[in-house]
């Protein structure tokens, strides 16, 4: 089959790739206000099943769905220094509504920490409220000045999830919980994408939180993406609004509290960390579409044997869909599955079907093989196993081959060219930071020698990851 | 068990038994900001679980999910006369962002006819591209001046779909399809509510459409509450945002339109449709907890049977939940259970345990029945399936009796003080409506005799429903 060369090259121009791919494979398009988006069929499929896959394991850490209003009172935003210094410049605000003037502004939420905090100062009182964990699946505004689709917009979709604790060890083991059980568990099985896990350094903490947690992924041009953080807030927010409890001895206490997120911004890493020129790479187990099942012509029994097939797919379990419009020439279709990602695509043609055939055609490997039409289930789900892991790790082989060991900012430098560098935190403390930045480099996380999330910066060994981001 | 009377009683005041509801029942609370809501995680399940249900029949239905900005330029709005006509006195507008004055203010979404109109401009080309069908689940703001939790808030959550069709056959038919397969069939078969299903008159209409179909629930004081509408919208928004195909002829045709939403308005309908004096009485079809298991008090065995119990109802696919804290008086927890509207209450206690039996509570009958142990999945089951339709039988018995047949417009105004009035729409053309509109009554649908939805106002013999609403 000839492809047309639909999407500019990764190796001439990635960041137009990425805008090709989005287009073509119709992800995404700008929307009319500067910043925001419109997430199309095909794109918002694949958010519906990264929610759907997060807010099974958020369930399964106890914390339970709820809402909070759009709209804060700007006055909210002040009550904690840190916090509206860090958001005030990103903030919508509505001054006027039902036709009228309103007293006080309202900013629309830049992410809810504020908002959440008045309702908790309510809905805690003894130490039996505690753990207290809620999550709300919402759209956040934070004015973009340099947008790019899915990466970074004006409005993005996700999840935040905010918990109170009785105690700071609480807080500080739930903050991993979420990283660890939620965050890193999806990123590493459904996602496919070997995300680093660490820890943030003290300027690239969230706004008013005493630690952040992060999972870190590697793009194919060798950036970084913030996949998705959980943040201990310490008693910041507590403090702020008032949310204490009476503990099992009677004393009032200030509770310590957790914050955590992943946002549409992952379909950006999806797409970057997988991609190849041809389009998306789906990992099987988060496809919306795992097969189709593609009509090459028409012919004798060729429909019939088509659509028996994928029924006999989805009766399996496969998500599967059948694709029999064969008054669109059959290349077309052909490159706009490759351009989407699907996994699987078989072709039931009549020549191959006279001989009990079918073509099994994987995307990941890239591998076409004739297959006997009783063996495709089998073929299937060998394909959606195998090629899960693969796309893992290649991945991961990309990521270690791009990781340079270095001891010295200026080979740190060198190696954020093309990937990342991994260099001693105590090389970076006194300066050293500050000079990766000159450069647009940052820390992406602070890590044990072993790999695993450090208590502290202070910790003896610690090794930072640092390159350049989305 | 003694109940403590922590609800208003319905016939004391029924306004202030839905508030009661909603804060002992911990459903919602008022946001700070004038109107809007915190939907708590008690009332949240009970939104997810519409969600799914009825995203599953959206699906069914042919649309597909996607995502519209929340941010709506100004302009976009003018475009179609009547549409802004309609909205404007409900708008919030951002004036400013990002530390800046906007240089044209944009509005946070009313709902998302012209900013959807904007993109399907660019989607569709072709007939090829015919049915287009999406659906979008967001937060949407209308300011509101009387604003009530649930019913009437200045934000609130929906879905709304939106779909071109090439002809307005095509339009009409889908826009009915969804009123019967998906809002009537879920608002049926899973709340358990017996809606009427019918067409609104020209001046209750959406603003922009040509005609509006609509699902309206009686409540238990005897109001209408309108729960869901679908609209065909024509080809005004296709002609103001130049929506047009080239047809199988060759030729540039306007598309036929259709819009179509439900909200968290039905979390109102929810309540105000079964709620008794005791709380809430959830259809078993849609209770996120359709059972609880809750230890009466600790003795031999007594945990451990509960959460075998438990366990067994969850293996055979209900949804159940163990209540074991037995450091919580055992009334307080089940005057919860009961406000909450579980349907189904297993008591075990030492005594019945020793005789091998629970207790099983239903909640929409009120019966108490020791049951054997063994025999307790299948009087789940037994209840389950009998309560969702005496819920339903008893809420078509209420509104039947609670409904006049009557061929005046003072009977009408007579039979309003209490329910519904079946009245001939002809009686009502020359300034009937009107006369209603001086008592707060409103014609909330046009049926046919026989109760299925007419084509058209002028249909002879067609029958309007009245009623006062909420
Ligand atoms: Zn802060
Ligand atoms: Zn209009």
């Amino acid at each position: 089959m000839a492809k047309a060369p639909v999407l500019t090259p990764q190796a001439e121009d990635f960041p137009r790739w990425y805008q090709d791919v989005i287009a073509k494979a119709e992800l995404a398009d700008n929307g009319p206000v500067r910043g925001t988006m419109v997430i199309r069929p095909t794109g918002y499929a694949l958010w519906e099943r990264m929610q759907r896959e997060v807010d099974d394991r958020i369930k399964a850490a106890g914390a339970q769905n709820a809402y909070f209003p759009l709209f804060i009172p700007e006055s909210y935003l002040r009550k904690e220094a840190e916090h509206v210094e860090g958001f005030s410049p990103e903030l919508a605000v509505v001054t006027h509504a039902g036709g009228k003037q309103l007293e006080e502004p309202v900013v629309v939420r830049p992410t809810s920490e504020t908002i959440i905090n008045a309702s908790f100062s309510k809905w805690v009182q003894s130490y039996r409220d505690l753990p207290l964990r809620v999550n709300a699946w919402a759209n956040v505004v934070r004015w973009e000045m340099r947008p790019r689709v899915f990466l970074r917009t004006t409005e993005f979709l996700w999840q935040e999830g905010h918990t109170c604790h009785a105690t700071q060890d609480d807080a500080r083991a739930y903050a991993r919980q979420i990283l660890h059980e939620v965050y890193q568990d999806f990123m590493v099985n459904v996602l496919a994408m070997p995300v680093v896990v660490g820890r943030k350094t003290a300027k690239e903490r969230f706004a008013g939180a005493i630690n952040t947690l992060t999972c870190e992924g590697m793009m194919r041009d060798g950036k970084a993406l913030q996949m998705g953080t959980s943040h201990e807030l310490g008693q910041n927010f507590a403090k702020a609004f008032d949310v204490q409890y009476l503990s099992t001895e009677g004393q009032r206490e200030y509770v310590w509290q957790t914050s955590w997120g992943v946002s549409t911004r992952m379909v950006g890493g999806l797409i970057m960390g997988h991609g190849d020129d041809n389009g998306l790479r789906l990992p099987p187990r988060l496809a919306p579409t795992q097969v189709v099942v593609m009509v090459v012509k028409d012919g004798p029994g060729v429909g019939e044997s088509a659509a028996k097939l994928a029924a006999e797919l989805g009766g399996a379990g496969v998500r599967v869909e059948l694709d029999d419009r064969t008054d669109t020439p059959f290349g077309r279709r052909a490159v706009d599955a490759e351009l989407k990602g699907v996994p699987v695509r078989i072709e039931v043609g009549p020549r191959d079907l006279a001989e009990g055939n079918v073509t099994v055609v994987r995307r990941i490997p890239g591998t076409k093989t004739p297959t006997p039409l009783g063996g495709t289930l089998d073929a299937v789900n060998t394909a959606l196993v195998e090629d899960q892991q693969a796309l893992y790790d290649e991945a991961l082989a990309r990521r270690e081959e791009k990781t340079a060991d270095v001891t010295s900012v200026e080979d740190a430098i060198a190696a954020a060219a093309t990937g990342w560098a991994r260099i001693p935190w105590a090389t970076l403390v006194d300066g050293g930071e500050a000079r990766l930045a000159q450069d647009a480099i940052t820390v992406r996380c602070l890590l044990r020698p072993d790999g695993s999330v450090p208590e502290s910066d202070e910790e003896p060994g610690v090794v930072a990851v640092v390159g350049r981001s989305y």
